[in-house]
């Protein structure tokens, strides 16, 4: 005998922008996260959000009748992005006596924290619901808007994860006020994925305040503009494709070669740093091959330098480029899918790229980048 | 700004019948696990069955081509269902190389092995499918067949865990040829759970074989019909409520007092002796409630006495119930959801049972149990 079983999850989750989120007379997050009922919650910070912001997110809970929630602050790093940090996680879950549906899980930081608050809560009871407020602008237009949680485990960038999206992320881009610089450019290398893949008109914006938006983090005319062009790509990408049934994802230019450069880099890359490498590298591939011109070509490599990523390291050998890409088509299936652009704004996918490809690549590219540089 | 994101998972898994299933003239297990490209495979299995069927199974591995599958042996008990346990098959799976779609991991053993394994199948790049193959009565009946994957954590049974059904799941009930006694009576109580529930057809069956069910370890003329009642029945309930949007749950009966049972008994209870414990409490609540008859009572209780499962154990003290209730009514958002029959093949659910009834109900039980040992 055989039986087959089938059954449909439908899911949905909101993404929306506040202003002054911890400010006690800003309901959205007490609404979000129900707090009008007098239950138990769990808050994850990382340690530079409870330095920053502690105290006001401490000041808003108690404001909403939550004195006694239980909260718990973590490394922010990459290194502290592990299965100890995940289970002290649902640890503190027990501790703090949450239920499983009503009692959401409230994660406030960068990628780290969101990414393994949002595994925790995946797992937790097989899936008790969270809240996300992105303190980083990698956070606000990437890591916590899509659907991934993750940790990293055995040397691999987020071998472990689920797809369970936060039920809501509150943005609050005045919270990137007291972001170091290095984190604005971070975040910018995201932004400029999503514009050299499917939005010109975001190329462009990003060129023109590039400067002000990394000096002025976010506070200049054009910023808001910008977060909601790249949250509304990265969105429309994600919605049709939530589980990656679909391996060929356009959001994934810059991250086929810029895992294992990220977790190699000593000292340590920021994620988005190690996403600008990669679509350097995946320019001049493109350029190589005469499918991307070489004024695009320097444009993308110009803008990348203009707000101060890097488009090279010396990590990046062609022996760890290859394993790099081996393991990204493990993840693909055996598939390259590698995505590379066109154009500003036009992409489209290689699927066989040799390890002489990468080789005139590279030597391609030290040659575009100190050109870009003595512009 | 505001974005909803909406999105749509359709899963579909299969659970089929078969016999003699390593030897290697059966193709099922090739063809679920496309054994017939000569690629990488991850093997998860018990210590008990790489005693009893560790040769049988390599020699079917290598006559489909993969002399070269990486095999990964695990304690089968429940003090191993744990995190460090997961962590070694995702470092196995690393070591092994499999891709992320076309690879399955293959896990062959009791509920713990399938549920560990299948979290970390579901975890591993965020899902590599996998294939399962129960080797005991309570895997093929009841931990095998649905979607639950779990790891036991911080002194809670299943606490953490995904919903994340194998793609294939194979039965084949001649593997119980060589399972101990006791743990054919431990598949018997979640047989017998389905049956109180909702199919007194099968009731019957298993009173009317009950002895040789045992005995012969389901070589029985009737066995093939109580497995396939079970399934189908457990299915039913699971196939519209996949990821349990639906608290309200007939398949918990027995699982609202028997975690805490399960985890703290010692010596170490089997799950189904801990299920059997909850379900003549449940029935003596009912009882006692005057929504369950007399009869209809005993005979619950005395098949349970007659396939050799407790209904009695000494942690079982009011305040280990109680706290078993509280972590249940967590469970289930804020609501008892307990489920109890009101006839053999019949049930509904309580919400508002208080510690003096549990007490009653204890009482009550030493009574009928009593009664129908002396029967």
């Amino acid at each position: 005998m055989a039986w087959t079983v089938r059954s449909t999850q439908d899911v949905t989750y909101r993404v929306q922008q506040t202003d002054s989120i911890f400010d006690p007379g800003n309901s959205t997050l007490a609404d979000v996260a129900g707090l009008q009922q007098r239950s138990r919650r769990l808050v994850v910070v990382d340690r530079n959000v409870d330095r920053l912001l502690g105290r006001a997110i401490r000041g808003y809970f108690t404001a909403w009748g939550h004195d006694h929630a239980t909260f718990l602050v973590l490394e922010p790093n990459e290194a502290a992005k592990s299965s100890d940090a995940l289970l002290s996680i649902a640890q503190a879950a027990d501790r703090a006596g949450i239920k499983r549906r009503s009692e959401p899980i409230v994660a406030i930081g960068g990628g780290v924290v969101t990414d393994l608050a949002g595994l925790a809560a995946s797992l937790y009871r097989r899936g008790t619901p969270f809240v996300r407020i992105p303190t980083t602008l990698i956070g606000l237009v990437d890591a916590a808007v899509g659907a991934k949680t993750a940790i990293n485990f055995n040397g691999h960038k987020n071998r472990l994860g689920t797809y369970f999206p936060a039920t809501h992320t509150l943005l609050d881009h005045s919270l990137l006020r007291t972001l170091p610089e290095r984190h604005i450019r971070n975040g910018l290398a995201e932004i400029i994925k999503m514009a050299v893949m499917k939005d010109s008109t975001l190329f462009s914006l990003v060129e023109q305040d590039a400067d002000q938006l990394v000096d002025r983090r976010f506070d200049t005319p054009l910023a808001q503009q910008v977060i909601e062009r790249s949250v509304s790509g990265m969105l429309e990408e994600l919605e049709p494709n939530l589980w990656e049934h679909d391996l060929k994802r356009l959001v994934d230019f810059g991250h086929t070669f810029s895992p294992v450069i990220e977790m190699r880099a000593e000292p340590q890359l920021l994620h988005g740093e190690a996403v600008s490498i990669d679509m350097a590298l995946s320019c001049a591939i493109a350029h190589d091959r005469g499918i991307l011109g070489r004024e695009a070509t320097m444009r993308v490599i110009g803008l990348l330098h203009r707000v101060g990523l890097p488009t090279w390291h010396p990590v990046c050998d062609l022996s760890q480029l290859c394993s790099g890409l081996e393991d990204s088509v493990r993840h693909r299936d055996g598939h390259q899918h590698l995505p590379v652009p066109t154009g500003i704004g036009r992409a489209r996918f290689l699927e066989d790229v040799t390890p002489e490809d990468l080789g005139r690549a590279t030597t391609l590219l030290a040659d575009l980048a100190l050109e870009s540089a003595g512009r």
